[in-house]
């Protein structure tokens, strides 16, 4: 196995193309999606694939163009008028979902996870909440944290990396940042940040409270590969909110659920080494790169690709966001 | 006079449109400009607006597709043959701008530097040197360094600014990061830093040197107003390279040239006031809007348009880069 440079890194988590690299290569590609909408809102809401569209159940409540290419959804009641209520749109979508997961159509919805994780519109209104695997067959932009705890040591700066489960759906085994999750629809980033730390990691709340800092937002494309599990090709716009936390020599984190084999403590160089050998989760390779740059690492005299690395771990996504 | 958000700041620095906000939109505004190119390259280095492109005298050296709306540099020897090295590309090209300034046909000429900025195709090899006031008449990305200053006090954080000078043929009397400058050709970010530092705010190379950190880039696409002086509407794509300074209470920096007539050390809040009053240049704002991000002043919680914000100080820009 060869060894990955840094934008190597990059281009496996942040790997939709841009339009500014090949306007005509980008078209083409997104000739091959459906663009998933919310009737009464015209902004598209995320890409869904030609052959995922094709395969949803289209009921009263959805409509498929398949020559404009477009998969809306246009909640109904019960005499057939179009519904305004979030929390009655959300029961309809649930209930569509749970039934499409009956129906063993898509394999990424064997990963059901009951939590529901918000779609935003065009004014940061929360437009919809949808079950956390089901978003990626719709395409939609989903928000986590993700926090790297580090210590300084007599021997420079070490980093706690866990492994992740071997039971875990999603890339198993793979090395992960200290502390990572996603957000639920109605959760802040604090809060959930707080909640991930004590629950993946048994660090105390009063350490995160006080230590924790926010440091921006991770922000990229990415089109899933089979060690996401499930359909292949689907796309997983995110928005990772980034925090760091120094934390005392004698805080050790402690798998608190069976997320997490282990954590081990190693120097920057250890991280580095195991990020080239392909052995990090790819968007926590993403953010420990974004960490290298913030803290003077990575630099534009020791990384050829210094400026195009640094800006796709802040992409513009083409959805509306939080 | 109106307070500005944070994301009009960002408005204002990064102005030039996006793609995916409105594809037709972009495309129709593209079609305002003719792309710069070097012959032998294939990839646009950088938008001539329309009514540069038409005024920019036709030499042997040039030529100029209507069609097409292509600007291509073709430098030519006395025999009319293709010129393949840089330094006589470059040669040709600073005798047809020195002429072209001598024609008195672009203002932003009459503020001509006597300093050769760089241009870098695909694979970051140098194409050419380009006399820094002509760089926005095509559009080139250019490099510069921005570093913040700042102190930790009881009273909590805070930071250098300066005031430019007001005779400065740009932003004159507007406020600016501590230090800041543009790179020259063959000139590496962490070395323009230390001598900009010197020069401009007589700090110790030392200093630089031991407790500068580089933090990542700062990239934009500006579109230039007024204040910018000379033409408006050209185009200024540019990559910052980004310091902090933490400094010590007893170092106060002091204008070493003529570019600053003082320094202020403001408190965050005093600051971000400014900076909602228009006081600072707009790409400082920028700066300063990345330095708050980083030390966790923005966040999530307190900065609506968050998300945003963090994207678009890191903007991948559609030029070749260093």
């Amino acid at each position: 196995m060869g060894q990955k440079t840094n934008l190597n890194l990059v281009d496996e988590c942040d790997n939709f193309p841009y339009y500014s690299d090949n306007p005509e290569a980008f078209e083409k590609r997104l000739q091959g999606y459906y663009h998933f909408l919310l009737e009464g809102c015209e902004e598209c809401l995320g890409y869904v694939t030609s052959s995922v569209a094709v395969q949803l159940p289209i009921t009263q409540h959805w409509h498929r163009d398949d020559s404009k290419k477009r998969l809306i959804f246009q909640p109904r009641d019960g005499s057939g008028a179009p519904v305004q209520q979030l929390e009655k749109r959300n029961k309809i979508l649930a209930e569509y979902l749970q039934d499409v997961r009956e129906k063993k159509i898509f394999r990424v919805l064997d990963g059901w996870r009951a939590e529901l994780y918000p779609i935003y519109g065009p004014n940061k209104e929360l437009l919809l909440s949808m079950e956390r695997s089901a978003t990626p067959l719709f395409g939609v932009v989903t928000y986590g944290v993700h926090m790297t705890g580090y210590v300084m040591t007599d021997e420079g700066m070490k980093i706690w990396a866990p492994r992740r489960a071997l039971t875990k759906q999603t890339y198993p085994g793979m090395m992960d940042n200290t502390v990572a999750g996603g957000m639920s629809a109605g959760e802040k980033p604090f809060e959930c940040l707080v909640r991930e730390c004590e629950e993946e990691a048994s660090l105390p709340a009063q350490l995160v409270r006080s230590a924790a800092q926010a440091c921006g937002t991770l922000t990229y494309f990415h089109v899933r590969d089979a060690r996401a599990g499930g359909e292949v090709g689907l796309c997983q716009p995110e928005v990772q909110y980034i925090y760091d936390l120094q934390m005392p020599q004698d805080v050790i984190p402690q798998p608190g659920d069976d997320e997490a084999i282990d954590f081990q403590l190693l120097t920057v160089q250890g991280i580095q080494q195991a990020m080239a050998d392909g052995r990090f989760k790819p968007n926590c390779a993403h953010l420990l790169l974004e960490f290298f740059v913030r803290h003077g690492i990575l630099t534009a005299d020791n990384e050829p690709d210094y400026i195009e690395i640094v800006s796709r771990l802040h992409r513009k996504l083409e959805f509306p966001t939080a």
